[in-house]
């Protein structure tokens, strides 16, 4: 495995591949590397005959009063896991490599953004296209890979893709969750002991949302209000959001059918998580 | 010389031929051809293996009291003219081809917008941009070509291309001018007998200009006052602007030095007109 910090050197070998005729697997992420990231990769391995990893904090997609300085990072280690996973390159830039100079453009993104994490994250979303649209030039892959765990981040990228005409394939990825449900997340580690024992009810919410739906509940502001109560009697955590919307386009529904997004932000003391369900409702019979 | 106005049809094609090692020279215009884009195809012709040439009026970067309804279309001289060029595609996409639905994700020019033309035409940069990242896309060239006419949209594009880390050579050639020095122009057509005549008064100015500047002049006031008094006095266009600029930065200077760009826009009764002079200022002796 090679570690590459150059944009022009990681561009070139890429372009040399995609000469030879190479299918390019990529997985951006920001690094402190957990199953999650490792279930991306391994389905990059086997889809692609070369795999990139990329590792960079990219500081346009925080807020000012977000956790840019504190995001955990321990590139030792992600490399000898990527390396372990059978990874080929991992491109790891530094910020100023990567932001040489305050961009004179930058990604817009019009839509998808006025719910879930876009609405207590502005230009959360601009700094994630953008920095997708430089990673996918650098890297020129054939596939990406994405957990579903930032679902409303692959809807996002699925808009960018289609309406840049960016000739890459994205393939989501399912969560992958602790064995008591907790969808494995970078910002885990900065739990505290009662919160991460806590925290097993973002999932056990969606559970039991999806049970509510199985058994024939249309209103999806009676399953938010269950959702809320569950989540404030069992863990110490102050609610973010929840929403529940049709999916892919995050729009508001009043009743519950077709296929649905049910996602949530809890924020703990020293970490905000998130996960998300998505489920086709049946219809009635 | 084939037609396109399939983009995945066009983008097959390109990826076909960059894995065939084959360089892609890109001219992308808005149709209604004259020997400027001529120019530009033939120095493609010279430097790449394949040359595609866009033909596309792009909604996105006409603001809403603009001419793009007016805007001069002749596809079958447009075509004849590249095939007699040597060209080898034509790629020629409906604005339902191009955009199917609103864009959820668009390009942002922060920097060189807030001068010349970008002043008047607010998001017209941003249009700008947005088609060009999907036809670098479609196209996939190595190497594209933009006229110098337009000073500015070649200074925007090589931000476009630096900061995404676009891997394309930007391509400047220079303007191609009437015997009487007009700028060549799709929109020339719209000028009335008179106002063609007086349109040379633009390229005189900046040969004025030019000439003051070789004599020692350093106070672009001075060239400015000048300039403006020569146009108001030799048409019956109204100036749009008129600008003194550091070239490429696109930076408001006190003194004439180092590069500078000195730009115009004109409006006659049907058309606007622009040009410009970039002028590299000798050093006191």
């Amino acid at each position: 495995m090679r570690t590459i910090t150059d944009i022009r050197e990681m561009q070139s070998i890429a372009i040399q591949l995609k000469r030879e005729g190479k299918t390019i697997g990529f997985v951006p992420t920001m690094g402190y590397l957990h199953e999650g990231h490792l279930s991306l990769l391994s389905a990059a391995r086997k889809e692609n005959d070369v795999t990139v990893v990329s590792i960079f904090v990219n500081p346009l997609q925080f807020g000012p009063k977000e956790d840019l300085a504190t995001y955990p990072r321990d590139f030792e280690r992600d490399s000898s896991l990527a390396e372990k996973e059978g990874n080929d390159y991992i491109f790891f830039p530094s910020a100023d490599e990567m932001y040489p100079v305050t961009p004179s453009v930058t990604a817009k993104v019009q839509d998808r953004t006025d719910v879930l994490c876009g609405k207590s994250r502005p230009g959360h979303f601009d700094g994630v296209a953008t920095v997708l649209i430089k990673l996918f030039n650098i890297v020129q892959p054939d596939k990406v890979y994405f957990g579903m765990k930032d679902a409303q981040q692959v809807a996002v990228v699925d808009g960018l893709v289609r309406d840049f005409n960016i000739p890459v394939e994205i393939v989501p990825v399912q969560t992958v969750r602790e064995e008591d449900g907790l969808a494995k997340s970078s910002r885990n580690v900065h739990l505290l002991p009662a919160e991460r024992d806590q925290a097993t009810a973002l999932h056990q919410s969606l559970k039991m949302a999806e049970s509510a739906i199985d058994e024939g509940e249309q209103d999806p502001q009676k399953i938010l209000a269950r959702m809320k109560e569950f989540i404030k009697k069992n863990t110490s955590g102050e609610i973010d959001y929840i929403e529940i919307l049709s999916y892919p386009n995050l729009k508001q529904i009043s009743r519950l059918e077709g296929k649905i997004i049910i996602a949530m932000a809890v924020k703990f003391s020293k970490a905000r998580l998130i996960d998300n369900a998505i489920i086709s409702v049946k219809k009635e019979s």
